[in-house]
């Protein structure tokens, strides 16, 4: 820092009050309060030096920051950035600012990472991202539940964490209704991209959708488990049809957009029509849908709710609180009406 | 917070040590140094206690935070995203948390952000996005320059701020190689989907390619001057196809990725072919352009590379220092070699 920045020794002494009155008059205290009178004069002194106020022994004054930590998987992934853009402009609502960290997928690091926000003091904390079954889970929820008994906001986005309030995306209700829609399409026969087996919401797509197609008289005749990203898709798609398990299948199912981009692309590079020799669905609703042909039939996510949800849950909730987070289908030209043709 | 929370006066009464060396021996100091037997018997008390330290303490008594303020105008572009994804990988292995906020593209929000940086002590501020010529950018400039008076780092993204250690893309030189690579194919005729004129990035990617084309014999027909989002792009498009700009047009050039995917849309809903009837440029090598069909010939931005070099610029650069960084033309199916017709 520069040595001829204005201290709140500077402003002290221009008040003519103690330094511990000048930092409770301008920083606030947790404990003690000032005269408002002396509040006055040590503002106007500060004004009168043009003293710019310490955002973070302010901080330190009130026992916490003003920050929201939030974590995400990736942020170059189109759904982490649009919660992430939904997440930034609640918080600045609130006034607060959003200190950004990522995962890597690895539950590990999200374990630091929520240890780095309560050393840091973050007022909340909003968590984005599926989660695996098992122990990495728990050792999240036990970091999120002590964060929690320090008076630190916490939310989960996606997945339910144990005992931390949570803003779910219906994944069972959204696979349901897809298949039910796909099925008054005239679809019978299919493929499943999975995604990750350990995945919960992986699991959740593809057994909603299972369950609801056996009720209704469809079939899954083929399955091929893949990463949850472009090149899993992709590659997911190519064992597909290399191996001939499309024979017979009316549309291939993917867990996610992404995956559901990468299937287009290896159907293109086989020279395989969609939706003429196979449909194709997504999960999620990401933006970048609108621009492929054809348009993608997918189940939307409200990401942006999700991110304004979890903000406010952060912020006010007392118990265990899970919302549920509706999804909508969205039927474009990649399953088009069987019945009709 | 808790009221069962272990306190360093704690540690300090098991230490048997003043609050002040106690403070001193586990938050650091940035004028007065403690004896190591001192600060190995607090360690040790801290431990048994299982003390956890107070990172917005350790930042008042070092004097600065560990947080890189990072601003973009808008986190859900894939563009900014991508960057960002760059700037927290940087940032961390540096040990910095990222603080991110977001600008609307309203330049005095931009100013507004980059004072409230200064008063939370950040180590760093790297700002990213295009700059618009005149007073925004000069207020802009001084808040910068103010800042780095204080000894926090500053990097600028896209177009340098002047005083500040900035990486610039090469949009001139860019838009160049583009002229030359479409002319090169026989490209003769252009329109162009121009982005706000106000923006110095606009500017520059038609000045560049304008200048390029005219030593090379091309001409630029018919100009639209559109926002720099999908939908102006789309809207631009639209108006080219509709007052009959578009006869005798070879390609239409956009001057960033998303305004050419809105022009792609607006092209296949008036039943227009891309490239059989106009070809089609962007600018950018956001990855959303592999997705699409045709696939969009484009001018590749290193956006990781930008993040990287931003943020290595604004925690070592001493000078005002501006660092161009190049672009790859990437020609795709949307610009056919014309001259194999």
């Amino acid at each position: 820092m520069a040595a001829d920045r204005v201290t709140l020794s500077d402003v002290a002494r221009e008040a003519g009050v103690s330094l511990a009155t000048a930092s409770r008059a301008i920083n606030g205290s947790a404990d003690r309060s000032v005269r408002p009178e002396l509040v006055e004069r040590v503002t106007a002194a500060a004004a009168r030096l043009r003293y710019s106020p310490d955002a973070t022994a302010q901080a330190m004054a009130r026992g916490r920051t003003t920050t929201l930590g939030l974590l995400v998987h990736d942020i170059a992934d189109p759904y982490f950035s649009a919660i992430a853009a939904a997440v930034v402009a609640s918080a600045e609502t609130a006034g607060l600012q959003v200190s950004l960290a990522t995962t890597q997928n690895d539950p590990a690091r999200e374990v630091q990472l929520v240890d780095l926000m309560r050393r840091q003091r973050a007022r909340a904390v909003v968590i984005a991202g599926g989660r695996s079954a098992g122990s990495s889970t728990e050792d999240l929820a036990g970091q999120l539940a002590a964060l929690r008994a320090q008076g630190v906001g916490v939310a989960a986005i996606g997945q339910p964490v144990p005992g931390v309030p949570s803003v779910a995306v219906d994944n069972l209700g959204g696979s349901a209704s897809l298949a039910r829609a796909l099925l008054a399409l005239g679809y019978r026969t299919f493929a499943l991209l999975t995604g990750p087996r350990q995945r919960t919401t992986a699991q959740e797509r593809c057994r909603g959708f299972s369950d609801a197609l056996g009720a209704g008289g469809g079939v899954v005749i083929a399955r091929s488990e893949t990463p949850f990203t472009w090149e899993g898709g992709h590659a997911g798609m190519l064992r597909l049809i290399d191996d001939g398990s499309l024979h017979g299948v009316d549309a291939v199912v993917a867990t996610n957009d992404v995956m559901a981009l990468g299937a287009l692309a290896a159907a293109r590079e086989r020279g395989l029509r969609v939706p003429e020799d196979v449909a194709l669905t997504g999960f999620g609703g990401i933006s970048t849908l609108r621009d492929v042909v054809p348009a993608l039939t997918t189940v939307a996510v409200p990401m942006g709710e999700l991110g304004e949800r979890a903000v406010r849950l952060a912020l006010t909730a007392e118990g265990d609180v899970v919302e549920s987070v509706g999804c909508d289908v969205v039927v474009r030209a990649s399953t088009p009406d069987l019945r009709r043709r």
